[in-house]
């Protein structure tokens, strides 16, 4: 069951002007699920996107990064669940590109302004005539106020729909941010078999949006870890349609950072919801680590830490088997780590220092909080001013569950 | 349970002329469990070990290097199971310490000429007087004829106990090898939470074994995996009594090559059993990945499929779903990766070339094939003449419970 993660509430997701969604059921892997979105963005909107660094991408993510760089503004999204269109070579491609040409005829603009997106089984052929047919019913249903439908139509292994909305005010106006986000397993940082949408009524320009999908990626998206699959598919699109009537703002300008604070604050309740709903997940972690040289050595250690099967299994086991934890922190890869000098924490308790159990230590206290369901592993390596924090989940019987029957 | 592995006979393990091996039942974590093994090496036998790369080392394997570095002959092995004495700081040093003086005292030889070996739950203090009571009995108990038992003393999640012997003929004279190895979790290249003790009788000077070892090492234990945890205590150590009556080789002579060739053998028979034996294992896969330009790039690539748990959880299931396996490749790091070039056959069935699906490849194929107990990935590069070889295991609901309830 997702670790404190409910489905939003219809009302709790708000209406984005400039931005319609629609869904359609296309019975694409199975009958009576949503698993075409749709989303029309008025003209004047800007789009940015990061992606998956998989050298195997998806032919959509192909597609997507063509239809970004051409030179015509993005005005419509396509999303479909039941198959990534990965490991799909020529073929995958040209159904992508058909089924952008389908919806640019039904809405009158050119295939290059529509960005495609895929989810699901990787290395079978897209049913584009599924898809395609599954439009007029999509296309019919676009309206402003039907951001949950859109959260529930992206879900694949997903339990529950993932979305989120924020309201500052800026120069007396309101600015709105609505996203959504899908992914559950094969989920890495670089990101993950994850879509995530975020879009806001602020005017922002292109050139800044592009900077600000890739930063806000990095302290979100690019922070969790179910498994340490970097999936095919991975795609963040950020959306500004510019229609709350404030004028663009200049870039670190006070208004602009309270903007970029507010979408990055969107952007990590997207993400770690990911994680709560993480295949099999029972328990939330964070892992943070300080005292770094550089930030990179303390991804290094936080991600030897979530990736281990042995800490996540001891961990769905409520088992304070710590020494896992220092075996990790030991293979991670840092050049003349003293062992002696590191300290590490389970939430607020000393475990480990001069290399071995805190003499302060208690098993009671290990095991009382590792009964929690949200858990904090706090390592200083005391040898610099870095720090980086990283999400991720447990491994239960359930993940494995999941993942063996995932094509069933 | 095991894939096709099952304990040795007794009168298949053959004694090396110069190594005695006697165990006790010491009550270190559990009763009645032979915990202890002590091995006595002839006067004039050379010894030489490879040990984790991980940080936090255990206390023993301090102590081990130090001891191999030393100016007197090794004499003597202890190994206790049920702890692992890592992460127990300076204290940890003094028991380890402790255990090899006590042994040394009985033996009549120097603490330094004692190896000292532990293996089992991390960050917990060394009954360092156990061991210690339990040396009388070990000794008691020392005979050439004792593999076995000494197989199934350094057991701790396996299930089946691991030993072989081979004999070659060298200069008209019998030269056996016999090896033992234990481990099942926390398996990962560079050593895994495993064990090796390989002794021949052949003559070997130190030189040469310092070398040979890490050979040996190369092409067999650190090419295995089970969950990509390094652990603290991994140690693989070759014995040479010298006492075949066959003189030192030349290193690089017919008779040298034919001696290393059959201890490699040897060591991958063992390493392999640890895999075959791996934490909830139900399948052995040989993943081997050709046509890399280097062979460090195709380990990249093999062990991006090999530690997958999306992967490892597909064979567990018998169930195709091969993308996990394009999307593995894609992810491991290689620069300016061609996946249209590339190849991916699951045993003889070509599964995907020109960056998608072989059209010569059914998916009946794929079952038929994944149904099987050992398993063979077969990526082809198609860049260049490097290749490697790795060997894993699926991953199942017990490898969860195993490590789940693991201190329990």
């Amino acid at each position: 069951m997702p670790v404190n993660l409910t489905a939003p509430a219809a009302s709790s997701l708000l209406p984005i002007k400039g931005v319609k969604l629609g869904v359609a059921k296309a019975h694409i892997k199975k009958p009576n699920k949503k698993d075409v979105l749709v989303m029309t963005l008025d003209a004047g909107s800007t789009v940015a996107g990061v992606f998956t660094l998989n050298q195997f991408c998806a032919a959509p993510v192909t597609l997507c990064k063509t239809h970004l760089n051409g030179d015509q503004p993005i005005r419509a999204l396509l999303v479909n669940t039941g198959n990534a269109n990965a490991g799909t070579g020529l073929d995958g491609l040209n159904r992508a590109k058909a089924t952008c040409d389908a919806l640019a005829s039904r809405l009158h603009i050119a295939s290059q302004q529509v960005l495609p997106f895929s989810t699901g089984v990787i290395l079978e052929t897209l049913p584009s005539e599924k898809v395609i047919a599954g439009l007029p019913q999509a296309i019919g249903d676009l309206k402003e106020d039907n951001w949950l439908n859109a959260a529930e139509a992206i879900m694949t292994t997903d339990i529950v729909s993932k979305g989120v909305s924020r309201q500052i005010e800026i120069q007396g106006k309101t600015i709105t941010i609505t996203g959504i986000s899908k992914g559950s397993g094969m989920i890495h940082p670089n990101m993950a078999t994850m879509l995530g949408y975020i879009a806001t009524d602020a005017t922002i320009e292109q050139a800044d949006l592009n900077h600000l999908v890739k930063d806000i990626a990095d302290v979100s998206f690019n922070c969790i870890t179910v498994d340490g699959d970097t999936s095919t598919n991975d795609s963040l699109i950020c959306i500004a349609t510019g229609q709350a009537g404030v004028p663009n703002l200049a870039i670190d300008s006070k208004d602009y950072v309270q903007l970029k604070v507010a979408m990055i604050d969107v952007a990590i309740v997207l993400a770690q919801a990911i994680v709560r709903d993480g295949e099999g997940a029972t328990k939330f972690m964070t892992v943070q680590v300080e005292g770094g040289h550089t930030k990179e050595e303390c991804r290094k250690v936080a991600y030897a830490i979530a990736h281990s099967p042995l800490i996540k299994t001891a961990f769905f086991a409520s088992d304070p088997n710590l020494g896992r934890i220092l075996a990790a922190i030991g293979y991670a890869g840092l050049d003349q780590l003293d062992v002696n000098r590191l300290k590490l924490y389970l939430g607020d308790v000393l475990v480990a220092e001069n290399g071995g159990r805190a003499t302060s230590y208690h098993e009671e206290d290990g095991v009382r909080i590792m009964k929690e369901a949200e858990i904090l592993v706090h390592v200083d390596l005391a040898r610099g001013g870095s720090q980086c924090t990283v999400w991720t989940c447990d491994f239960s019987y359930d993940y494995v569950k999941i993942n063996a029957d995932y094509r069933s």
